[in-house]
């Protein structure tokens, strides 16, 4: 992992998070103890991606332990965390690894309550460093290692959504390593330009080449025949495959499939939600007009016309290629090893 | 033609045009009898829409020998506003109408050539505004009188497009007066957000209930069966009806097919390019990086950073279930009556 840039951190009982709305203009690093402050960075996409929501949903109801150990406050810290996004199931087993070693510590331990619980997020930290770098291994199997590919991605899956060098990001950085990449494609990803903002910094940094589009230009770029491949990350994976994720990613899944061009999924293994069957078991986030009607405030229409705002999508897994995960490349129809 | 609001009119012999880069939030009127104005204006999106841009163009050529009846300066003129966009059609009609009845004048008309010129544009303007009503005419053929329709648009094709109604737009404004529209939703049309700006402005005005999505949105919906019928302009029509439009409109096609999705085509008839035998003939204006990277002068992204920003894109014609003109409601496979 790049140390150059991350999303989150913790050090010296503090977590550390680069506020990802101000990217890639301000580098401004937030460090707090507050469980709060970090909820609502959450809900504001200063920290965004699913594994780093998780990561950053455990540190924060650890930390609601820090002045004092009270079983109440943590619970109401808990459910605070849980409210704050849907979609990503990351988040909830952050929370929910955090709120179990609560629960199993004896009266004793409960006085360590505050420095258990953070070793605990700390592991769950490490795990998806480690997660990432097994990703791109496991991703890196998709290349031809004869060809250099032309590759395009959907939203940051990079390391600001995760505490490694990414999902679907990590492996394109890996395979720019060994050769494989000849250029890569950025959905801006509207509306919240992750592409153009998250990812475009990232390959910037790694010194990988790219051309942000806005993401209606992908299927144009298709009939050209200008992409090889295509790369995105998961909110949540069902049971059976299909994958919520970014808004835009139905519709990159549906011109891909059109065109014939390979569609890959990368997540780490804990975004397999067994709990549920397909997508028709998926929340999908509504988020404000004004996220589509406004750019950091300022308005772009009418801030008062009406916009339908979600933030996901789901996609049916007979339109993904291959689900690349820590543990396994899976193919379609998918029969993960639960 | 609703008089509350247009995109240009020609009174005391100078042109009026809205700039419509800054629409909705402020209704600027421009007064000139400068065709450099005009030509700006044009390559600047002030004035924009295929309809528009031949008519603002035909004025603009006239205007040219408003002070002084050069042959000089008319050429000068003409060459200059050819350069402005490359695209549509209707800028070569308009053009080219004005510059063969200049060339068609006795030397003695040459001395009235100004008046005799703005006539013509006139006529080409009058007709324009007839187009839009009888697109309209023909336009209502493809709704089923006993249904409400949910209208999915992409870009603007009303009278910001246009001299009247609108093609596509000017449709959807005649059936909502039939009772036959539900809901209306705008593609917000990245990059320059002429649906979120233009037509969501024309809709409001019209009283029409609508709701704005980005633009990879449209796919979602129409997985959740929310959405009946898609109607979008053109900027030129191939003489087998492939179609060049707004980038984003071939991304619209390829996912109405897959949802079986009627997508209709409306555009005046002079939209039809015999010289292009197909969408291989088209030439796709490649527009600034920035207009990607930064909004109105705001950088979303970094500026520097690489992006690719076609103005258009093209759909063949096996994509379109029909185009409405002014004289036909044409059928794929397209046959029209030159």
């Amino acid at each position: 992992m790049s140390k150059e840039f991350f999303s989150i951190d913790f050090k010296d009982n503090k977590l550390i998070f680069i506020d990802q709305n101000k990217l890639p203009l301000v580098e401004d690093y937030i460090e707090t103890d507050d469980y709060e402050i970090i909820a609502k960075a959450i809900e504001r996409l200063a920290i965004r991606g699913a594994p780093a929501i998780g990561i950053a949903a455990a540190y924060a109801l650890a930390l609601s332990l820090k002045f004092k150990s009270s079983e109440e406050i943590f619970f109401i810290a808990y459910e605070r965390l849980k409210q704050t996004r849907p979609t990503a199931v990351n988040l909830f087993k952050g929370l929910n690894l955090i709120k179990s070693r609560y629960e199993s510590l004896t009266e004793n331990e409960k006085k360590e309550a505050y420095t258990i619980l953070i070793q605990e997020a700390k592991n769950f930290h490490i795990k998806d460093i480690e997660s990432c770098e097994n990703i791109a291994k496991n991703g890196i199997k998709i290349f031809d290692a004869n060809k250099k590919y032309v590759v395009l991605t959907h939203c940051n899956t990079g390391a600001f959504a995760t505490a490694g060098i990414g999902t679907a990001l990590g492996i394109i950085k890996r395979a720019y390593e060994y050769g494989l990449i000849e250029l890569v494609y950025v959905d801006e990803t509207r509306p919240l330009f992750q592409g153009s903002r998250l990812t475009a910094f990232e390959l910037e940094k790694c010194g990988i080449p790219f051309e942000i589009i806005t993401d209606s230009t992908a299927a144009y770029l298709m009939k050209k025949k200008l992409v090889d491949l295509a790369l995105v990350g998961a909110d949540r994976i069902a049971a059976n495959g299909d994958v919520a994720n970014k808004i835009g990613t139905y519709n990159l899944a549906v011109v891909c499939k059109y065109h014939q061009i390979p569609l890959y999924v990368a997540a780490p293994e804990t975004t397999i939600d067994y709990y549920a069957k397909s997508e028709n078991d998926f929340i999908i986030e509504i988020r404000l007009s004004k996220e589509i009607t406004e750019i950091k405030g300022l308005p772009i229409s009418k801030s008062v016309y009406p916009a339908f705002a979600p933030a996901f999508d789901s996609t049916s897994s007979s339109l993904i290629d291959g689900i690349i995960t820590d543990k396994n490349l899976y193919f379609y129809p998918y029969n993960f090893n639960e």
